[in-house]
């Protein structure tokens, strides 16, 4: 008997008749003979409306409580999930995320898993129930609620997977798999079968709507995703880490697998710094104590012992940023502390992209070719990413999408 | 330094500009020198909207599973109302039931608490926290989340104040007090300043708001318990063990200290039953076992061996008790099963009424005087309970608050 881990999103349980759906999902894989654990996000956008509520209520909601808050968004979903599979005839528990052996740290917001004790599960598995987990949420040492951080249900579930050994994980969303490009954008996209775990990756990181934490978990436990629609039977896209390249031999237009973009983009630029050792150190560190994740980092060449710092970040992050980069940038001596939003990431991915030039020269000739300003180039080995204006995201990814010849997915 | 416990309701939780008044009231409690412990229920309406989600998706809502869902609304009210009296610069923390230590049995719906285990409170309480408590929950053995019945988030708060020595425990609420008789049936029913725990716990059973179980644990512990308006500032009414009977002796006009009224009421007869030892306990054993509260009893003296049996349950409980008493009566040889519904419960009470005759003929007559008929009777020491027409309910609470003359409580 296979056991199957299946994951599903707000979106997919957003009112009583959607639960039902998800039920009658669930009540499938069991019946066809699957052992099966359900992890769930909450309804719709219950999470957001709890974040607005607690805006009412305080300025800086303190972190421990709204944990509390937005834990019960998933708690919800969970006991309305496994009542709907007892009224459909099985047998069925749900299981918060202490319940579910999901011990984190004290990191209130953002925890890390640090242990899984799925004994509960593997009890009431046992005992031929499906099991429903409240996605997102942990326990501390203290016997404190956590959450994981947004779109966190993904890492319950793929962690749940890859603890319980499971034969893989299913994440069942609004979209039927993962696109070449986005299909708002660019017309043409087409749905991926099968993608990479480092691929995906990128693509995660870069703007897809998937935790990276849990392709990252995914790819370490080797625990095959597979990503598919929670409202049709489409075959989905795996994600694996066992793509056959072989097929795509030669095929040079493959290499790039997917344009990823991301349209919530701010950039500060610390002008005029005294170019010394550990000034990137003195800037980021009190960044990162705030929390925030600073994304691209480019710093100019010095000239005349001056040098200009610029990175970007998510646009909600923005004013937190410039309170404490105007702080650190007094000791600096710099001359001018300059931020912008308006801003996008668009990347092109694709692991054949490692051995091959000539990417990077193509990415920018076609941005180029439509009149369109690249502000800022990072690369990694298997992606590159350019910072444009926001306005010419969709134009930016369809030429690119076009000039990488992606259409037709491997 | 005095430990004070207070309950706020749902209403006074309704909505964000209601939790800061509640925030106010507690911070200034705890600005007054005490340590303060809330317990909160959920938010308006919310629970009532939880079980209307509960029925979409399932005819008959597990009650573990429902336990879960209902929980879920203490949750948010606990850490809502944390995070605005950090707002407002106090030390605060929520605890749900399971931290708070309140340890029950298995019985989801409708669990009873079996032990108390308060260390984080205190531990809390040391570190100069208020600490806010989810009312209404608490946990299993097996760590599974329970309620503990409707208007349970009184016993919540009670229990911690027997638990904790607490000076007394003040439950706040959208009325001022305890009255005379239902201000919005009888116009001039008047505000009591005090009432024992013995005659509370009869009104609280007959209709007044408070949950009864909560009466009984106060008493049991002599805590007093103040119930007074979250948006007032007006003093309310003291339930204690000590009310001073004296200053009221000679005057009979106060014997009588409150009308109570209860519209929710069915009656099921059971006609013709073959009369032998131990039919009631198999009527009313299954009805126990389905979780039906019957509330009066009356059993005819028996004629040729024959003998009708009627008894009165809540309104909604009315289809459930009809399926179990039809099943039941085929075995009693019973010739008919009738019940009607548009009935009301109208109660006299008071410590008083024990020594003294003739307070039945009183009622009576102040019924029959208005042309009101009276269905059943039923009495305990303190309290005369007639079941009446619902339509006539609000006549009868005047006619007998006017009888007994208690617009002027004592």
């Amino acid at each position: 008997m296979d056991l199957i881990v299946q994951k599903y999103g707000g979106s997919s349980l957003a009112d009583a008749e959607k639960i039902k759906n998800v039920a009658g999902r669930i009540a499938r894989a069991k019946e066809a003979g699957n052992s099966v654990v359900a992890v769930v996000s909450a309804m719709g956008d219950s999470t957001d409306e709890l974040i607005e509520l607690a805006s009412q209520v305080s300025d800086s909601p303190d972190r421990r409580e709204l944990d509390v808050l937005l834990s019960t968004g998933e708690l919800r979903s969970c006991a309305l999930v496994a009542m709907t599979l007892m009224s459909l005839g099985h047998k069925a528990v749900s299981l918060s995320g202490a319940q579910a052996g999901i011990r984190t740290d004290s990191q209130f917001g953002m925890a890390k898993i640090a242990e899984l004790d799925p004994q509960r599960i593997t009890n009431e598995l046992d005992k031929n129930k499906i099991v429903v987990v409240a996605g997102f949420q942990g326990i501390t040492p203290d016997m404190d609620t956590t959450t994981l951080g947004r779109g966190a249900s993904d890492l319950t579930a793929i962690a749940l997977a890859a603890g319980l050994n499971a034969s893989r994980c299913e994440v069942y969303t609004d979209v039927e798999g993962i696109y070449t490009a986005d299909p708002r954008l660019v017309p043409d996209a087409a749905k991926l079968d099968e993608i990479s775990f480092e691929e995906m990756l990128e693509l995660a990181s870069y703007g897809a709507k998937m935790n990276p934490r849990s392709i990252e978990l995914g790819m370490v436990y080797d625990t095959p995703i597979l990503v598919a629609s929670s409202f049709s039977d489409a075959p989905g896209t795996l994600i694996h880490g066992e793509v056959d390249m072989n097929k795509n031999v030669g095929e040079i237009r493959n290499r790039v697998v997917s344009v990823a973009t991301d349209p919530n983009v701010a950039k500060v630029t610390v002008q005029g710094v005294t170019d010394r050792p550990g000034i990137a150190a003195s800037l980021f560190e009190p960044l990162a104590a705030e929390g925030i994740s600073v994304d691209v980092i480019v710093q100019n060449a010095s000239a005349g012992g001056k040098t200009d710092l610029t990175f970007t970040i998510k646009r909600e992050d923005l004013a937190r940023s410039e309170d404490v980069v105007r702080q650190v940038a007094e000791g600096m001596d710099s001359d001018k502390v300059v931020s912008s939003t308006g801003l996008a990431k668009v990347s092109v991915v694709g692991t054949g992209m490692q051995d091959a030039p000539g990417y990077a020269s193509t990415m920018f000739r076609a941005l180029a070719d439509e009149g369109i300003n690249i502000e800022m180039i990072t690369t990694s080995e298997i992606r590159i990413t350019c910072i444009v204006s926001e306005e010419q995201m969709g134009e930016a990814s369809r030429a690119l999408h076009a000039a990488f010849d992606i259409a037709s997915p491997r």
